[in-house]
């Protein structure tokens, strides 16, 4: 089996994040892993939500969109549809809960980020390539905040890094592309931070059950791809 | 740490199922874990989605609700706010998909069966139960089809059976209740065969991230919980 | 003419009450009238409605709903389909009335109690069914306030139940159940006090206009019925 | 008690029914009971609800609207809120059910015919203007398909005209204004055909339950008004 | 070319302003162009857009709604829709832009005046028409309120009307009804103030592009049709 | 007054379109007006509206949206309202209507293209930079139609462009950017053809009422811009 562009089954897509993108974001970043690109800005909120009035801790949250012409054939836009479909609500939840693990919300303060993503083009991982992406655009923005003094301690406490891996006629694959996640045995998500340790898993078996050395397998790629992914991302802060 | 009423950490809540409980569904069950109480049903629809017509294969959906009385404290009716919560429309995606695994979609033919979970009462792991649950009411549906010669071949491939396990102070738990669900450290729900095969996993660190023998010691846990749950579906069909 | 059962004309299907059968609510019960299963619930609210801010005085308001599989025919959920119907609006808005009679506002002080209708099953007359076992949910509810201290004088004033009649065949007939209520030339729901006064009355034509001397049949047949589930509410609370 | 402009209690206020109001509908008229206006306009439509299709039979509905500044508070309008509110739902199905009386749907033929009810001033008696209104629109259609010989046989077979009635200081009040009714103890709306045969009763304790006696001195002066209803209708099509 | 009833290329339809029809509104008036009929009224709210608080400014709005028989076929209820129309939302949006033109919104205070323009009857020309007739509602809207001194010096400063023109077969053509309407090849519509200066124009070409002279004949034609119906408005108040 | 970069008033921003920059889209570009960027592309359906289906004429549609980040305060994702706002209504209708100027829809036959705007960064003018990139994204396609042979006979039968003016202290000024638009006496819009015959003319004054004079100085300048905006899409397709 060959994988487009000769990748190697161990072998992220070319990726590249370029921070600061959105002029009025308090930050930002377009993250591209091959064909897939998404544009990642963040907002800084006085309002919180109801349940942490009063409790001196802050809030992250994530919205999730796709262009109408970003996949293959158009998606009718969501504004048009009058709501959100399961799936986008489903990605931007996921967002929000793996971009939370990465900030102490008692040092963040009575304040909510709003990280919005964007999807200009879709090839596969939009949501991992969305919470690699969120996570520049947050910690821009936190930055942003303690150099205006607005903030007096970081309150970022990990990086925090996703990547898709999956099984293709037996093979165990990192980071899929559109045609692979087609026809994929199992789909798996995988959001780490910098120490590898687990945020979340996600894994489905879409054709038939895995065994646990399969999920292994998978387990092990991931690390490899959720270093290469918090390594791309800590260059931009040094 | 101590359970509540002397629970091991390995011990599912006390489980019953009662099948053939909705007089007018095709195949029903009520099922409980401890007072987590779930009614599920099927219903046999000719009508399936667009884009399977003419491709004589059916489809298995899900839908899940929460009486607003269910939980502690009472939910808003989503048929009043007008649309079903993101929570919602995860659970019962989640459900579906781990339904149509149990079945060879080609074999039920251009029929959709869609699975109603309603919780009664809920104490933690409602997506859980109704997974198990949910199952014996597509099992019950199948076989109603097969004796009214509706199907000649049974389209059931495997079992299906879902468990929830936690890390709370350190310890990897089985079958959480709410109480327990509201302080893990780590929240995860395991789908698997009768064959302890995976069908779903979902994993996700709700205080710090978790490492990957944390995340091992769940899978254990989880293999010996589906087995149970499995066992019970069995004796329903024997 | 032949009833199901061999019951006679004047004659209620087997009732049960279950008071107490929801953990979570502060009042609740499941009403059985033979196949038809209604499980209600009181929830005790601080919130009132704008128009009764700062007049001391309180409301009972309820919401009723169908679990999918209940009817013969699957129904739809209302929160995939975006809105409650008419007829969900119009049982509701009945069922709030009814009970408001109840009670003195006044005394019941700012303070609001919703009642949760939830049909399980249902063989005809569900929204009567969700009138009489209401009352029982609220009674319990405004008792569970007073023993708690919450109040101090009891705010019901009377007790609430109702019955539906119909005419089938030029026979007047009480309790219809869905295949009678069907086929019936005038459908028509009572809502009666203990003294068999009247709170509504909602009589239909369904084939032909009726006269005088028929409504009064079907007035007669509905204060025994409303007699027989009044004195079943009662016992209850002795 | 003197009522408004020394009205006898068994009195309608004055009554107007101008026919034929709007040039774009099939039958239309403006009909006014004192200050409540309503405009009435029938559309024949030769789509008809999936449930009727192939039977043979046709269907007569209704909606019902109310201009924001109709009442003496301007209410807002319905198509802004995004919904139809459970109130104006309820009456638009009361207006639908009761003209189906009037007719036989199997000599209607395929067809349907739609009754806009749109109040333009509000005092009080809308539900009940809309029927009377409603029929006279109805039967302008039906007229006007049997003259351009689009229908051979006249589907109507009865007249439908509505009125309300309500006790106040324990007197029993025709046709009440919305002061009136503001203030009732008993509030009821009655549909009868021209012989005084009962096509709808809703009768409603806004304060108290009333008596079975009570309740028959609004009979009787829902027979009387009903009758001057129908006779006023009746005169537009000699 | 000959228009309906002989009418000149630059005569208006016959032109009647009602005022004061509406018992319930602070000022209102009911306009006809021809067979255009519309329902102008106006509210005092004491509430403001939250983008006005504490800024000593008041505001004008205004919504716009058709009854579904006004048109020659029939337009569904947009209450029934769910939403307001992209139409009806542009026409609304227009209308209350026009009609802020016409005050001082700091003289207004912290105040709000909605203008309610319902068609009663629709050929042609029902944006303007309603524009025309709502400055008539605003104004005695705020004549009530100075009569009543809740305000102290007029805000009003100036007139506000407008008008249709459009061009068919090359003729310039003013007030168009809805068969010129729709066989326009530019329809334009202009508002304006007594003076005749302009507060905002329209136009649009509906099958070939226009030149710079077309244009200038409309605007020509669109002062005098200004003009008259400045005229009409203000002997209202004489 | 002197403009941002010495700008001179009757000076475009900086103009630049990128065509073909949506790698899945039949037609695209990316156009640029200074600060000012929007996304464009154009897909081809063969479903088309109901009131075109049997007549072989095509139809253009257009869709516009923005993303959140793209203007100076985050706006709120209108799939999350549930909505499109009155104003992106309105913009998208503009679109659509100016773009249908540029097409013989006989020759386009029965098909739709659907142009989807997305506002990336706002700037002021977004509404005409739609139009005039929608028109190359539009162009785009039906060159690649024609090159497919999909199509025998070039439908497009004319440019279509767009350009805002408007009114600062006096001095009319061409392509206002947002700081300029926010402080504008007169706001206007024209969409031309690349003879400078005009397809739309929108001008509201913002403050006063303005003069036939000062309109016509706007005029003027439009032609100019809309001349330059011609030109530069013009270069795209040699």
């Amino acid at each position: 089996m060959t994988r487009f562009a000769n990748r190697n089954n161990d072998e992220l897509r070319p990726l590249s994040i370029e921070p600061g993108c959105v002029k009025n974001a308090a930050g930002s970043c377009f993250i591209k892993f091959g064909d897939t690109h998404v544009l990642c800005s963040a907002t800084v909120e006085d309002k919180i939500p109801p349940f942490l009035r009063n409790t001196g801790r802050g809030w992250i949250t994530a919205e999730y969109g796709m262009l109408p012409c970003a996949s293959t054939e158009r998606t009718e836009r969501e504004a048009v549809k009058g709501r959100q479909s399961g799936r986008t609500q489903e990605i931007q939840r996921l967002i929000g809960r793996a971009l939370r693990a990465s900030v102490d919300l008692t040092l963040l303060g009575e304040r909510q980020i709003k990280i919005d993503c964007d999807v200009i083009q879709a090839d596969g991982g939009t949501r991992t390539a969305s919470i690699s992406g969120g996570f520049v655009a947050l910690a821009q923005a936190v930055l942003s905040l303690l150099k205006r003094r607005k903030m007096n301690k970081n309150p970022i406490v990990r990086q925090v890094s996703a990547i898709s891996c999956g099984v293709i006629e037996g093979h165990a694959l990192l980071d899929l592309d559109y045609a692979e996640d087609s026809n994929a045995e199992v789909d798996a998500n995988f959001v780490m931070d910098e120490h590898l340790n687990v945020i979340e898993i996600q894994a489905t078996a879409e054709k038939q059950p895995f065994s646990r050395q399969t999920f292994d397998s998978l387990l092990t790629l991931a690390e490899k791809g959720a270093k290469e992914v918090a390594d791309a991302q800590r260059v931009l802060f040094q």
